[in-house]
C-alpha cells in the first residue's frame, strides 16, 4: 500500500493512577503526568488542580479530554477584558521574558477575549459582577523557557480558580501550556484559531515527511532528493524554513516534532535523487529498469543514510527520530544476484527478513551514534526480536494487537500503539466511538508490562487526504484518542457519556475557527462560515 | 434514520442514443438531450457541436462529464483577454439584456482570465500566436432570458472552435450555458468560484429543506414553524430573501430549484410552531405526551397542507414539488383511538399503508390542483401503486433497485433513480468507482419503460455532513453520476479509463476555488489554500 503520513499525533502522559485526592474546593480538577525517571515506568507525580471557575455564561463548559480528576460548582462570573491579566507568580522559575509562556498569554488573551482583540472592544462588554480585576497567576517550578518539550516532559498542572483570580502552577512551561488550554475551555466565548492539536493536548506530532511517491523535505546535504524526488521542486516542498517555522510554532505549544524517515522500504522518490540507493530488480537475468527498496549490501548506502541522520539531528531537536522499517517487499531483493551473493555470505540463507534486521540494525547503531533514540515500526519486531533496549517499537497492524503488545513489553521494550487509531480509515456514522472503546492497557501481561505502553498515536494517513478534507476528518474524530490517552479510564469508557461533551467541544473548536466535522444532526450556536 | 438532506442534485437530460454523426472538423463534439414532450420518452434533438480548440498549454484538457460525441486535434492557440470576447450571434434570439447570458458571458470571462479579471493583467500575457481577435459567438433559437430551466428544457448545444473563433449554437439559453462550460473547460487557466454543480452540469438542485430535526424554512403564512421548529429562529433558517438568492444564482446557471416539503412522517420539527398537526401518540389509554407523523384524520391538517402549498407555489418557480412520503412509523397512528375509529370508519381494517396512501393522495391532488407535479418517495408506491399518473417516484431504498425500476415502469411512472448514489454513505477508498459502475437502465423492461426513467440523483443527506465537510464529500465523488447522466454510457463505463480525466477535473475545480478532496495520491498544479 502506498502511503502517506499527513498528519499524526503521539500522546504520552497517560494511564496515569490518581494518587491525590481532591481538596473541598468547589471544582477540583486532578491532572497527572508521567515520571520524570527516563524509563517512564512509574507515575510518581501528580497534582492537584482546582478550579472554581469563573465564566460568563449559563453553562460550565467541559474540558476536552476530560482531566483526571474535576469538581465544579455553579458559581459563575464574569471577565473583562479591561481588568483580565496574566501574570507570573512571585515564586515562579519563569518570569517576564520566558518566550513559550509570553507568547501563551497574548495567544490565549485572544481566544478568551476575541471580540476586543479584534479591535471591537467596545461591541461586548463583559463586566464582573462586582468590578473587580481578574488575575491568572502562573508559576512554574523549572524554567526551560527556551527549550523543547520531550518525553520525559512532566505536564502536570493545577489550576484553581475562583472570584477575582486563578491560579496555576506547574513543574514545567509545556504544564502551563496544559493548564492554560483548560482554563480557556473553561471561558465560554468566540475565537478563532488554528491549533487543534493542543486544544485537544495532543503533545507529538509525528511528521512522516517523505514516502514512495514524494520527497518533499529539502535537505541541505543532498538537495537533488526534493529536487528530483517532489511532486515538484519548488511548489511542493518543505523548506529548511518551513520546518523551522512548523517546529518553532509546535514548541510554543508545547508539542515534539518528531520526523519520520522512512527506510528501506516507502522509499522510491528517494531513487529519483539519489542514484545508486535503491535496489535494482532483476528480470530473466538483466536489469528490469524498476527499483526495489534500499540496497542494505553496499557501504555507499550506509554514508548516505549516515549523512542523512547526521542532517536530521541538526534540524530536529527530539531526541527521537522514527526510522521506518515497515511494509518492506523482498521480491526485488530476491531478483537481484548481489543481493543474493550477499545474503550468502552473511549466512543469511533464503531469510531476506534477516537482510532487513541487518539493515535496521545498522542505522538504528547509527542513530544511537547519534545520541537520538530510534522509533521503528513493529516489522522490525516481528522480524528479529533482539533489537536495541531503548528502541521504541510502535504497533500499526490492527489484528491482534493485544497480543503484539503482550509480546513486545515481555521482550522489554516500551510501545507506542496506534494500530486502532488509524482514523484515515472513514466510515460512516459514529466512529469516533470505536477510537473511544479502545483500552490500551487491556492485554495480558504484568504491571511492569504496561508501563511500557508509553502513548498511542493518531494517524491520519494520506492516500485520500489533503488541504481539502484534512481537517475536517481529523476532528473531532482524533480527539477520542486524546481523551483515552489523557484521561482516567474508568471515568470516560461510556462514549453515551462523553457523546454531548464531545459535541460540546466540537463547538468549541468551530468558535475557534477549526473546521471540525459535526458527530450528528445538531447545531452550534458558531457555525463553520468558511464556505 | 433521522434525515436532514443538505444538497442533492438531479441529473435529467440522459440515456439519449446519438443520432448525427461527427463531422469531419478536428474537434467535434456531440451532445443530445431529451425531447420537448411532456413525456420525455423519445430522445428527438441531437446537436453537433464542433470544437477546434484554442488553448494555451500543452495539452487539451478534457470535459467533463464526457459530451456525447468529442474530437480534437492537436492544434493549440493562447487567447489574449484583451483581444477576447463573448458576442450574440446576428441570427441569434437572444442578444445584449438577456439576463442570463449576460452574467454567464462575464462570468465565464473572470473564469478564463482570472489574473485579468483579478487586475493584474500585465502580469500574464496571453498573446495569440498569430496577434489576432478570438470572439466566441453564441447563437440561441428561442430567447426565454427571464424564465426558469425546466423539466422540458432543451440543454443541448453545439460548439465549434477554430482559430481566431468559436460558435456556440443551442435551442435555449440553458444549453448555451451547458456549452459555455464545456469551453472554459477546453480552455485551461487558474480560477476561483463556487459553483461546482454547474461545472458538472447537475441541473436540478432538490432542496430537502424541512426534516424531524429543524424547520428552517421561513414561512411567511406560518412563521412559527421556524420560529419554533429550527433549531435557533434568526440564525438557523433560510429567509424568503435566502430563499429568492438561491432561487436566482440556480437560474443564472440553468439549474432548477425543486424543493421537499416532507410529509406526513420526518415532521417532528413542525409540530412544535403547527399544534395540532401531528398524532398524538397514547400510552396506556392517555396521550403520552409525544407526537407521530402528521394526523391524517382532521380537516385543519388539509387546511394546514393546503395553505402551505399554495405559499410553496408562490415561492418556487419550479412546476415540481417534492412532496416526500416516505418512512412513516405507524405505530403512534396505531396507539391513537381517534385514529382507530377513522380507520374503521374508511374501513381500511389493519392496514396503516391505506391510511399514509389516502393522505398521500389528498396532497398529490392538492398540489395537481395548484397545477404542480409531484413527487414522491418510493414508499408511496410501494404501498399503494395506484397513484396518479404524471407523478415521478424516486427510488432510494438501496436493496434491489432494479427489480422497483422495472415495477415502477411497468405501471407506467416516470422514475427518478437515488439509491444506488447515496454519496453520504462514505467508506475508505475510492468509492467514486461503485457511482460510475452504475447502470439506471439496465433492468428488465422493454425499450418504452426504459425511457421512463427520467433521471438520477445525487444524495448527501445531512446527518454527518455540515458546512465543515460538505464541499470536500461532494466534490469530486457527485462528478462520477454526473458522467454517467450525462455521456455515452459505451464509452464512459471503463472506471480505469475515467481515473486519469476525473484527476484532472478535480485539480480543474481546485483552481477554479472548489475545496474537491483528493482521489488518491498525487498533486495538482493549483493546490488548495484555503487551509
Amino acid at each position: 500500500m502506498t502511503r502517506v503520513l499527513t498528519v499524526s499525533a503521539l500522546v504520552y502522559c497517560h494511564f496515569i493512577v490518581q494518587t491525590s485526592s481532591p481538596t473541598a474546593l468547589k471544582l477540583t480538577e486532578v491532572c497527572s503526568s508521567m515520571a520524570h525517571t527516563g524509563t517512564h515506568s512509574q507515575p510518581v507525580r501528580s497534582c492537584l488542580l482546582l478550579v472554581v471557575v469563573s465564566v460568563c455564561v449559563q453553562q460550565v463548559h467541559g474540558v476536552w479530554p476530560l482531566p483526571q480528576q474535576l469538581h465544579q460548582s455553579a458559581d459563575r462570573g464574569c471577565l473583562s477584558p479591561q481588568r483580565f491579566s496574566f501574570t507570573y507568580g512571585r515564586d515562579s522559575a519563569a518570569q517576564t521574558g520566558c518566550s513559550v509562556l509570553d507568547a501563551a498569554f497574548k495567544r490565549y488573551f485572544s481566544i478568551i477575549f476575541p471580540d476586543f482583540t479584534k479591535g471591537s472592544e467596545n461591541r461586548l462588554q463583559y463586566v464582573w459582577s462586582e468590578p473587580q480585576p481578574f488575575v491568572v497567576s502562573v508559576s512554574v517550578k523549572t524554567g526551560g523557557c527556551d527549550g523543547y518539550p520531550d518525553e520525559d516532559s512532566d505536564e502536570s498542572y493545577n489550576l484553581s480558580v475562583s472570584e477575582g483570580q486563578a491560579v496555576l502552577r506547574s513543574v514545567t512551561v509545556w504544564g502551563a501550556l496544559r493548564g492554560l488550554e483548560s482554563f480557556s475551555q473553561l471561558v465560554y466565548q468566540d475565537d478563532y484559531g488554528s491549533d487543534a492539536m493542543a486544544y485537544s493536548k495532543f503533545n507529538v506530532f509525528h511528521w512522516h515527511i517523505v514516502d514512495d511517491p514524494s520527497f518533499p523535505y529539502q535537505s541541505r546535504t543532498f538537495p537533488d532528493l526534493s529536487n528530483k524526488g517532489a511532486f515538484h521542486p519548488f511548489t511542493h516542498i518543505y523548506t529548511q524554513s518551513d520546518v523551522m517555522r512548523v517546529i518553532e510554532h509546535a514548541r510554543m505549544r508545547g508539542i515534539r516534532v518528531v520526523p519520520e524517515f522512512d527506510s528501506p522500504g516507502h522509499t522510491q522518490s528517494w531513487g529519483k535523487g539519489q542514484p545508486g540507493l535503491l535496489t535494482p530488480c532483476y528480470k530473466g537475468g538483466v536489469p528490469s529498469g524498476s527499483f526495489g527498496p534500499v540496497d542494505p549490501t553496499i557501504d555507499t548506502t550506509y554514508k548516505f543514510m549516515e549523512s542523512l541522520l547526521k542532517e536530521v539531528k541538526f534540524v530536529f531537536p527530539d531526541s527521537y527520530v522514527h526510522l521506518g522499517g515497515d511494509e518492506v517487499s523482498f521480491a526485488c531483493w530476491q531478483s537481484n544476484p548481489n543481493v543474493r551473493k550477499f545474503m550468502e555470505k552473511m549466512g543469511f540463507g533464503k531469510d531476506f527478513t534477516k537482510l532487513e534486521s541487518f539493515y535496521m540494525e545498522s542505522i538504528m547503531n547509527m542513530t544511537a551514534a547519534l545520541n537520538r533514540t530510534s522509533i521503528v515500526w513493529q516489522d522490525v519486531f516481528d522480524y528479529h526480536e533482539r533489537i536495541p533496549q531503548d528502541t521504541v517499537l510502535e504497533i500499526w497492524k490492527g489484528e491482534k494487537y493485544q497480543a503484539e503488545l503482550s509480546r513486545m513489553t515481555q521482550a522489554g521494550h516500551r510501545v507506542l500503539l496506534s494500530a486502532p487509531w488509524y482514523i484515515n480509515h472513514i466510515s460512516y456514522g459514529q466512529d469516533w466511538r470505536n477510537s473511544y472503546a479502545v483500552q490500551p492497557q487491556n492485554f495480558s501481561g504484568t504491571e511492569e508490562q504496561k508501563k511500557l505502553v508509553i502513548g498511542g498515536e493518531v494517524a491520519m494517513w494520506g492516500e485520500y487526504v489533503d488541504a481539502t478534507n484534512l481537517t475536517p476528518r481529523l476532528w473531532p474524530r482524533a480527539c477520542a484518542a486524546a481523551e483515552r490517552l489523557w484521561s482516567n479510564e474508568e471515568k470516560t469508557l461510556n462514549a453515551d457519556l462523553a457523546f454531548p461533551r464531545l459535541e460540546e467541544f466540537r463547538c468549541e473548536l468551530l468558535r475557534r475557527g477549526i473546521q471540525a466535522e459535526p458527530l450528528f444532526v445538531g447545531h452550534c450556536k458558531h457555525e463553520y462560515d468558511g464556505l
